[in-house]
């Protein structure tokens, strides 16, 4: 199996960092999968991207040493299994509410006895080596997004569904299930966080969350241990706008991460 | 928020014009946007238009002036979400046949708290404005389908689902649900259309349903006020097949709309 | 309607030999399509492709005699519909384990009253012929997968299941559901297999599996009738090592038709 | 080889109609290639087409009974090569001003001796038959285009140049480079098609011209035999604002045939 | 016509900044389109983007405002006609070395009788409005570039060229045909710029010049008014590495603006 | 710089095998780039490729370990450097029958002073390593291919172009050019053969040659050390045709490694 720091850091309790690819390209996905993040996410629930774009994109993930992740659109066997196949060694699976959320998206990324995952490893197994078989079920991580207060209020039973390792927060979901606006500083919303980091390290699980620049401090602070830390498309916003400005002798402002 | 021709007649209670998008190409769909019609409605549902051809269709339509719709393939939230999300003020969901199907729906496509969409607007929030977020719910149609026995058995029950403003009916699908062929002109058949246009100005929604050039003035007479007038290809075969009787000198069947 | 060798072996109770294909591409498609197959099946489950691939694909298998075949990714009526619009004449469902799941399958694939097909066969019409709408039901063959012990416990419920004239096993996802390797030669798998297929014989469906070339000669033994010989990159693979063996003056192993 | 209606009607002084694709899409192609017209010309020059969007539009355009006709970019080896090998039966070669540039042209189209053009007929051959390379020379028509007033003064010398049998008349190019407007109706435009078709007919060269619906009757009175009627995009604009102007109850200039 | 910021900067002798665009995408050609540039160049020469690229990235363009601009791969008719087409309102033209290259590019980009150019502005026609054809020689910039000591020679041959309003400086071309490094800062290179800025000053054209972040305050110091501020992907990397070592705690290296 | 298996072959007089990629797909680039080869050839000349194919083509490339190859379209610089810029270590140039077009190619090829390549190794140097601009005209091999009467006529002026390290004969246009049949075993032309390996002898030039399964024993025996083995397609198509015999019990005829 090839190198996969997103697996090492959940394993070893390490900080992954990792990059968001909104952007249906290879050429992106290569350069921003070169920079040295721990992992790469395709986002095909609200990045521009679908599957036809994401072979390409894990493709040239590969030559990266990011571990290849993908958001899939919503919890479906379908979409999960051919993700895993074309290459993801991570799979981030939105909106997981229940228990049986969770046990519904493990059963779709893991083989029987674990789950229900078909066989076929098309891609992943050529590249990744002739064990993938053998330890796919161990290594692939199935990532459940803990995203609306239902999720929270049921957050022991989705830590402790077999094969959770890492989950991952959507902070502006959060926000809108509480009745807060995205990017609330309401303390309600910083202590289900905090409860959250909490329950994670209760049961051994991995925190992730969903940050810009200018949040990654804090939310590191606040004890989560997967972190993405920009986007394709906000890198490129950000950085062009700022040099936009200093070509036009203006002064500005220098986070625009929010947008795209 | 840019100009909305569609949701400004679901609100007036003015008839809304509009093209069917079947071809994957964001040529055609700025062709077919610029030519003045209310909505554009990519298909992919029977339109040979998957979302990564849907993406840059999006991209086009907004330089013409229709409201960008799509009817998605099925009832699913994931694909709801996504075309959303990259710049669909309107979306078609076909075979809406109870009040668990419109509600599931219009869950699909609000926010909460009146759905579960997901937060991540990322192409729709910097095309419509930044006042996107506030108004989504209140803006974005999420437009049922009626097109079984079954449908028209419930009609009430969907036409008063909160948030429906408007519905569609596919006259094909309902001619087969009622044991009749395509393109009927059994009595029942319109009978039931009546009962759905009455229906729907009881409950105060907009009437809408899927015709050909030669089926439009009957279905504005009727009461339907959202007339998909033609598609894409079957305006390209009417007038290549004209032109090419033309050209050889021979008499034509000026109405060849049906097929592709 | 255009000859459909894959029906008639069925009908007729002959072999039907296939190619899957797993590349994203009408060029692999319309060579492989002119090869001399009885049918070609675009596999969007385990193959590299998606629903924007299989159209052009689609329309270059038409050039070819096989009778074109999509094996969708999940049982769900949106891709299965959608495939069928595209000219899909036969569609492999994966993982149809029960009698509800394969009344599924066929509900997805047959017109009222028998199913609930959304009508709209733009691409497949025009090139099937007129009567394509009368004879769908007909024709269209929905071919549930048998591929977990649990699909075996509910074989007889599954083959007598309306709509059902052929199954597909894959010997791959049904060893793992057995707790065996891929590649088995446990005694209980072949016992499993013969067991399908005289099932199969009792009610009259044809029995189809998924081979490589090693495996054809044996399942055609076993009395198996639609049986895939072979992919495009399984071809391809072997091939070109078999060359490069030769060029580099080596001996070589002479099936590597497994992987990719 | 298979049926050559652009062939056949030059060589037995019959008219030939024509359908002109400015749409990068293997849909729009095949619906257009059904229609019933001669040729379909995949315009590359001013159509948004490019050669891999050309490869899936011959692939299409090989199911319909049209000869399969490319017009490149400009007069360049590779190209006119690469789309040869593809499938094209005619090469529509724009800016021939000259006997050297009409030589050329012919020289990239045809194999020595008669020309320079590569042997690899990758999917042209297995498309048209096992004699493709013995009659290739004699079947493919290179047709030089006359379209400026340079072109008019060689015309003798274009006309003769072996390998010739058609030519193709720009209008507008040829009225811009007479210091008119384009669609002019000066008569000195028209006595200079006259004396192209006067020549022509001198030489035994088949005189075609691009029209437009309105003036392809014109164009077959003044001697033209090989005539495109109309455009994908072109057809689909005019057809969709007739029936937009009907559902809207407007009265409406029938002939928008120019623009894209 | 649509507003033009590159034609109005050059007309009025004020400082343009644009961006460049080496993803074929038309995402991130939108999103980089709107930051406020005043032309976005699509880079079909280093970039990795082709026409079929390039087109829904020109649709795309036209959502922002800067002025759609392509750098074309080489000065050939063919391409520099077919990006006009599309949409492009400026050509940058690589390797301009003699006054006969600066002829042959502006008779590509013009029509009769200033030029060439094969009339059929299919996308751009309706795009800029009925008026295009009528002003396109005035409006169109064909930007020459000076990128070789032999066209430093040439200088004034090249500047006095007909149609010649603005040229573009590739320095890293420049300096490799000064026998120098790329990015030197050999006082002989900064005086052949110094030189290429007094020539246009002299002959009323704009001095343009490929610049990076680090570079572009010099260049305006220097004169040049048209500067190229940064790459879609320079923009992309040089803020995800930021991010990066922050999210780390290290301290970075500002700009590495450099590479892709 | 990454391995690069060809340049070290032809440095070292050892055999280099390599693979013909003439569909337009990364799966089958990935695919076939695993299996072992010395280089991999995507053909933008006959292949159904173009620059928009090559580029995720050349990305999937650099997962194997085969020297990334490309055939232009013709001998052109605007090419030559894209496919050099994308990722290309070595390019074939078809037609090269001169010294001056010898020279034309290595001037495409090497930057200034050996050339007038343009500088902007956007995605070569990020994959190759930091000291790509310094050794890349020492590195990268232009290939001229000999494949007409012409050429080797000339054939000592080519051989002793500067930067010529290796030719590369295509057969299939020399016999055509000799007035004899593709696949012609007419003295005469192994006579050229002879000549051609001599010469190449005599100048320390590698010798190339394009194969076919059955000719490549014969080539390395003639003393060609550059010998492509068989195509993607061919090795496709030769393998399936052999399996499906099989399937039918048949026996076949094994070699039919023409045509596609």
């Amino acid at each position: 199996m090839r190198p996969n720091p997103l697996l090492d850091s959940i394993r070893s309790r390490q900080v992954a960092v990792g990059v968001w690819l909104s952007t249906p390209s290879s050429v992106t996905a290569e350069v921003a999968g070169r920079v040295g993040f721990d992992y790469a996410c395709v986002d095909m629930q609200h990045g521009l991207i679908d599957y036809s774009d994401a072979v390409p994109m894990l493709q040239a993930l590969t030559l990266g040493g990011a571990t290849p992740t993908v958001r899939v659109p919503w919890n479906e066997p379908g979409i999960i299994g051919k993700v895993l196949d074309a290459g993801a060694m991570a799979v981030i699976v939105p909106m997981v509410n229940t228990a049986e959320d969770a046990a519904a998206a493990m059963a779709s990324g893991k083989y029987a006895p674990q789950g229900s995952r078909s066989s076929g490893p098309i891609r992943v197994a050529p590249v990744e080596g002739p064990e993938y078989a053998d330890v796919a079920n161990d290594h692939v991580q199935i990532i459940p997004m803990v995203e609306t207060v239902e999720a929270v209020s049921n957050i022991d039973a989705i830590l402790t569904t077999p094969g959770v390792e890492a989950i991952y927060v959507g902070p502006a979901d959060l926000a809108v299930s509480m009745g807060l606006k995205r990017g609330t500083d309401d303390p309600s919303f910083f202590e289900n966080l905090a409860h959250i980091v909490a329950k994670c390290e209760e049961h051994g699980v991995t925190p992730g969350i969903h940050c810009f620049p200018h949040t990654i401090e804090g939310q590191l602070d606040r004890g989560f241990r997967m972190v993405t830390a920009q986007s394709d498309l906000g890198a490129m916003t950000a950085a062009l706008t700022g040099v936009l400005s200093h070509a036009r002798g203006e002064s500005i402002d220098a986070d625009n991460s929010s947008g795209y």
